[in-house]
């Protein structure tokens, strides 16, 4: 072929005479998900199947050859051997006993939703490549919006809960002072953030990176429940405005990464609306309540928010990324985040362009995240997760019930969580003693148990919790133990789960 | 159990003895994909598969059931029934006639990995969760750092090139002012970016979310290649500091969006040292370069910049989102995006917490976007991937040779392009007069051909190039269309692509 050398041509139609046969690829790799260690649903086989083959860093590159060359020649089969290896020392997040993170074992329908998307490889900015998936995200975002009483609303699929909050942050912003979309923030009064002590980090991430600065993001004080405390918000907001600086954002958390407290959403509706503040809700781990029967009040007074955040991939088993920003002005996310675009959203297109809905995105290429949700509700319907939502939650008052029924050996950090994480220290029996002897060295020392039970874990692979510190209440390492929708979980799993933190505490 | 209510204790169960059965939905979604309609990779079957199946959003609408409801029993033959519809109206991206966005036809290992992480479903802030993928990342990241001549580099994945643009303007203003991480851009002296008038969009939505302002994000000409204008960049940036503005920030492109340009890397490096700029390269399209032996000129310089973005889910055929952000400075990511997050990034873990690398990231939880990018490496080697770069870019030169030899039929908008984008015009029968009737009415009639057509191609499902107008030049519509590593096309292949586009001209 004209200017291509004899090494490139013959090269590459090696790889095209080579390409049918590499697609067969995906079957060994489904071979490999469908094997019972790989997935680790099934509850017969939890005692038996390790959650991780953890080793040091170190090692674990001696095991799995992570070099990149120029010239490699791998078989089928070498590649499937690397796929087990990977297997072998991942963490299996769907096994029944991992409860490490706020989110859990995988809904089947949700993965094959991914799956399906990954293979048909679409970006969400235009019907035109993404006719279906357009749509969808459409139906997902008016359904979430129904949920939460948003009977205008508008929104969004993001990367990920940070983006999401972000995404608030933006249009309070521009909602404030338009102009900064145009000419920046610079000459403006300084904007200030309200957020409560126990929030994610987000918030004050965003903070840097949108310019406002991480100090303009105020940490708010938290009340016995861990929620945000309304009169030191108030008077945080009134210092701010003595000081010439402009509160214009209150970040409210519907679940706190540690704690899962749910901040008072109609309290802090009335102190926004007091002092003409945007109210977002950081409901990226608690906005599964809005699917809930018994527990929804835990989101009473959301419909009074500005916008709120929900990541799905957190409580109800969707595949990661799956996050939602929604806001309950219809039009504002196409105003404040489009600009002309006109390779990509022309306007003499062929059919009706509103349905393409890149431009209300930071993003361009947007990785398709409705869809596998969606899956999920046409394959159950929505009420189903919530009632898997209340058990979860059930499943949470259960596990304190049993801590409380072990009081030598275990010690709440909260009566009584709100949601479905539960917080607690163990007490190695070295430690057990009567309750006058429980003085600072004493909790000293508790604090350094659950990073040393948690290294046990990992070596053992039979149970993953994870652990915290929390400094609002200058509070030392405790366990966080998490309940999402998958697994399903029996009440007798609790004590199976207790007992195996004493065993390993006692290595 | 004890507060359940027994309609929730009974509907859970329900689903706890099903969830074995669901899991078996995988099966049938492989199945699905396992179709030669789905992928459509098939060279022999391309004349007979439709790319997609076209409908106006409200016709669509009445064939696929999108509404969400609360109660809702599919069984699994019904989950396969909606996903067959969804692949029947999607955009199916992998058929080798698909030439539309700047990605194409997907890599099986690609696909497979994407496969697995989804299975494995975990996220890449920490070793604890993520132990091989952690590793992955960094051998990814490094090797990168190598081709691109950063000796001592570092990197983070993002979810899509508008994001990792975004890493590099954080850093650079990080750098220049260090205090707006905590104290914001308020009082400081608004700060300017600069970037050709062909770059994209991004930029200008990244100034306007940094809080920088679209407006402070300067265009600069393009000369008669689509290279920024050297002598342009050098007076813009000169007006600015003469205005009181703070420059402080290049973007060169590698790979234009519509035309397929690279600025002039040293040249611009030059501009950028000498007025103290921070130059950064979004490589999102062109990074695939880096891996060329033929065309590796076209980065001449890249060393030089400060951070560069490259998505290898454009030309390479990795499963979309897959997007780098590199820079120079080993340690620069980790200062300017590191907060204290004492309940995930503890300091007092059992292994060595420089392997936990989420707290660079913008984002919390994060998608595993290395692992399929790495697995095509292990594969192939990168040094094949060099090859079929090379072979696309053959390609765009021989298809403008082809365009050439039917000079009453298409116009090419640049005579040679420098990537394997290729930009023309269609000239239907009745448009063919003598050069001399080329007037200004004729062109604008010319402008109205590309948008009809590609609804031809929409309903005929045969073909699928996207169109552009360009308002640097202002131009009108014209086609774009882009080559990419997959499919690996032969000469013959190209000649098809035109007589669809005539046949389809004259409809």
């Amino acid at each position: 072929m004209d200017g291509e050398s004899e090494t490139t041509a013959s090269i590459v139609n090696g790889v095209r005479m080579r390409l049918m046969d590499d697609w067969r690829i995906l079957q060994n790799v489904f071979k490999l998900v469908q094997r019972e260690e790989t997935i680790c649903v099934n509850p017969q086989q939890w005692q038996q199947q390790k959650i991780v083959d953890f080793m040091q860093p170190d090692e674990l590159k001696k095991h799995i050859n992570l070099t990149i060359k120029e010239k490699e020649t791998s078989t089928l089969s070498d590649i499937e051997e690397i796929c087990q290896q990977v297997i072998k020392y991942s963490v299996k997040t769907s096994h029944g006993r991992f409860h490490n993170q706020l989110f859990g074992q995988l809904d089947p329908f949700g993965l094959a939703g991914s799956w399906l998307t990954e293979a048909l490889n679409t970006s969400s900015y235009t019907f035109e490549v993404a006719p279906v998936f357009s749509l969808v995200e459409t139906e997902v975002i008016s359904a979430v919006c129904r949920l939460a009483g948003y009977s205008h609303g508008d929104g969004i699929f993001a990367p990920g809960g940070s983006a999401s909050n972000m995404y608030g942050l933006v249009l309070a912003r521009y909602k404030r002072i338009p102009t900064v979309k145009s000419s920046g923030m610079f000459g403006i009064r300084p904007l200030v953030i309200f957020t409560s002590e126990d929030s994610h980090y987000s918030l004050k991430k965003a903070a840097h990176w949108l310019g406002i600065g991480a100090d303009n993001c105020v940490a708010v004080r938290t009340n016995a429940k861990g929620q945000m405390a309304l009169d030191d918000l108030e008077d945080k907001i009134k210092a701010a405005k003595e000081s010439g600086l402009d509160p214009f954002f209150i970040n409210a958390t519907a679940g706190t990464t540690v704690l899962g407290a749910f901040d008072d959403l109609d309290g802090i509706a009335d102190v926004a609306q007091r002092y003409g503040l945007w109210m977002h809700v950081d409901a990226c781990l608690g906005g599964a309540v809005l699917l809930a029967y018994k527990n929804r009040q835990l989101l009473k007074g959301l419909q009074r928010a500005n916008s709120f955040a929900w990541n799905p991939h957190k409580t109800l088993g969707v595949p990661l990324q799956c996050s939602l920003f929604l806001t309950k002005e219809s039009d504002l996310l196409a105003r404040c985040n489009s600009i002309e675009v006109n390779y990509l959203f022309q306007q003499d297109k062929f059919y009706d362009v509103t349905y393409d809905t890149g431009n209300k995105s930071i993003q361009c290429g947007r990785k398709i995240d409705a869809f596998k949700f969606w899956l999920m509700f046409k394959a159950r319907g929505y009420g189903l997760y919530g009632h898997l939502v209340d058990h979860a939650i059930e499943m949470a008052r259960l596990l304190e019930q049993k801590l409380r029924a072990r009081p030598d050996r275990f010690r709440l950090v909260l009566d009584q969580h709100e949601y479905s994480n539960v917080c607690f220290w163990y007490i190695p029996k070295a430690m057990r003693v009567p309750s006058s002897e429980e003085n600072e060295d004493w909790w000293a020392r508790l604090y350094t148990v659950a990073p040393k039970v948690k290294e046990q874990m990992a070596y053992s692979g039979t149970l993953m919790v994870g652990y915290s510190p929390l400094s609002s209440r200058q509070l030392g390492n405790f366990f966080r133990m998490v309940f999402t929708c998958f697994p399903v979980l029996e009440a007798a799993e609790l004590d199976i789960i207790l007992n195996e933190i004493e065993r390993l505490g006692e290595l």
